[in-house]
């Protein structure tokens, strides 16, 4: 990773963060425990990597201020939320997630649900008080992210991924289930940060695609890295795909072709940026990142 | 009851019933069984209090047509949604809602969690397509109900609420559990259904308080029934909040006491909506209905 796309993560992290907590730390949010639950899986960090693939399409596309911050904030806040419930015992049943104990494992699974319910809920309001964005523009980000997030999208992504344990997937279940449960987020940022900058709806059907190239990509290196990467470097333990008997990509395209396809998505990713006519090399830079990421 | 206002329930039920069924059979929700449980929960029933009540007020205040079905089912959505994270082991662990088996008793603990995401997800879009709301107005019912229904609102009041088991409330605290978790969803219904009907911001106002009596109203006649109440009528068993333990009106104030409080919060009522000079006598009729009502 060149040392300037480093640099400019580190910063939309930051950026991010500083906007998300002061943000909730105004809410008058009840009683203490929850409020500290909700603050608890907000603060834990991670690679807030949907905002900053948001800030990066609206800057990508000439955006510019901090319009754009409240709606990465509310798409964090829903990233989050699709976090604690899925590690709740009758999920994914997980103790730990980025080194720390989980929400449920921290303080309960009452109120964990109930933490995962309130930033869910909070995140339409983020973008319906964003001072900057039009009636018109806020009601396509909140009903997009809807849309993106519910029983059509990521939800319906994470209960295929549950009813898919333990059986033999084909390459279009297995793409499905990504392409929901990780894609369409992924393709909100893109799509969200596009629209934000003004561009027209061909570009905006261009920048779907890229998302849905990139949500692939990201996915097939999390498949690898199960298999090849560095436990230290990725800070959670290799194997565990095998283990919990899930399909992947090297498991049914072997660990050549796994590579083969991301390598296709990537050049397919690069084509969809080259025909939106960006003025920035930042999206090429993330897109090159997330197939080459050691964690 | 009279006949015109049972009709009226009934009509209401019937209404909101036919426009969510067909607004959700249309949602390519996946998989299949997340669609049955999200659709199980929707159809038991009850009484559909919010939405008639947002109904109630639009028309009261000269509102007409389907403007307002939309964002009533979003509320009615958003209720829902909150019966089923409520019923859960981890929260009040309840195998029976409205005689049917609660629905992680039917489908499990991780499709019911995902069933009540959906449905909150669900809600913001079903008011973001509206087609007869202005964008603005959208943006108002779409934030207004996150905060509602929030660490802010409703969820405020579960949580609050799980905390007070077995703890002595004073009737401050006992009326702040319940102005958050009944009471802001009920004001809600109120207040958006005069806003869809065009009304000032000073009755507004008025409408918010009339909302937070009748949450009032509803809650302590809950409690009363609890006491008096009839199994066969009620559909559910008496004396339950004394096995569980609960803070109630009856407990702290006596059971002619918490009559008389109603009473007094009915009259505060019926004062609010002769202030806001409305047009029907049908919200009257709703006020002494919920402080009458035997199940």
């Amino acid at each position: 990773m060149s040392e300037s796309l480093q640099d400019y993560l580190k910063t939309g992290q930051y950026r991010l963060n500083e906007y998300i907590m002061e943000l909730l730390e105004k809410d008058k949010m009840l009683p203490d425990t929850l409020a500290e639950s909700v603050m608890y899986s907000m603060r834990a960090g991670g690679k807030r990597l949907r905002p900053i693939l948001m800030l990066a399409a609206f800057e990508s596309f000439g955006g510019q201020g901090e319009k754009v911050l409240p709606v990465a904030a509310a798409l964090e806040m829903v990233h989050t939320y699709s976090l604690i419930h899925d590690d709740l015992p009758a999920m994914d049943d997980d103790d730990y997630r980025r080194g720390q104990l989980t929400n449920h494992k921290k303080f309960g699974e009452a109120t964990a649900i109930l933490a995962g319910d309130a930033l869910l809920t909070r995140s339409f309001s983020v973008i319906g008080q964003a001072s900057e964005i039009r009636p018109d523009e806020k009601v396509y980000l909140m009903s997009y992210l809807s849309e993106a997030a519910g029983a059509t999208g990521m939800i319906a992504g994470q209960a295929l991924d549950m009813e898919a344990e333990d059986k033999e997937s084909t390459l279009y279940e297995l793409e499905q289930i990504h392409n929901l449960k990780t894609g369409k987020l992924l393709t909100y940022a893109i799509v969200a940060g596009a629209f934000l900058a003004g561009v027209k709806p061909e570009t905006l059907e261009l920048m779907k695609r890229f998302g849905t190239y990139i949500g692939l990509i990201f996915q097939i290196q999390d498949d690898i890295l199960d298999v090849t990467g560095d436990e230290s470097v990725l800070g959670k333990p290799v194997g565990s795909d095998e283990v919990n008997n899930k399909s992947t990509y090297p498991k049914l395209l072997g660990l050549n072709g796994a590579k083969a396809q991301m390598e296709k998505y990537v050049d397919l990713a690069h084509q969809c940026l080259e025909q939106a006519d960006i003025k920035s090399s930042r999206l090429h830079e993330l897109t090159v990142y997330l197939s080459t990421r050691t964690s």
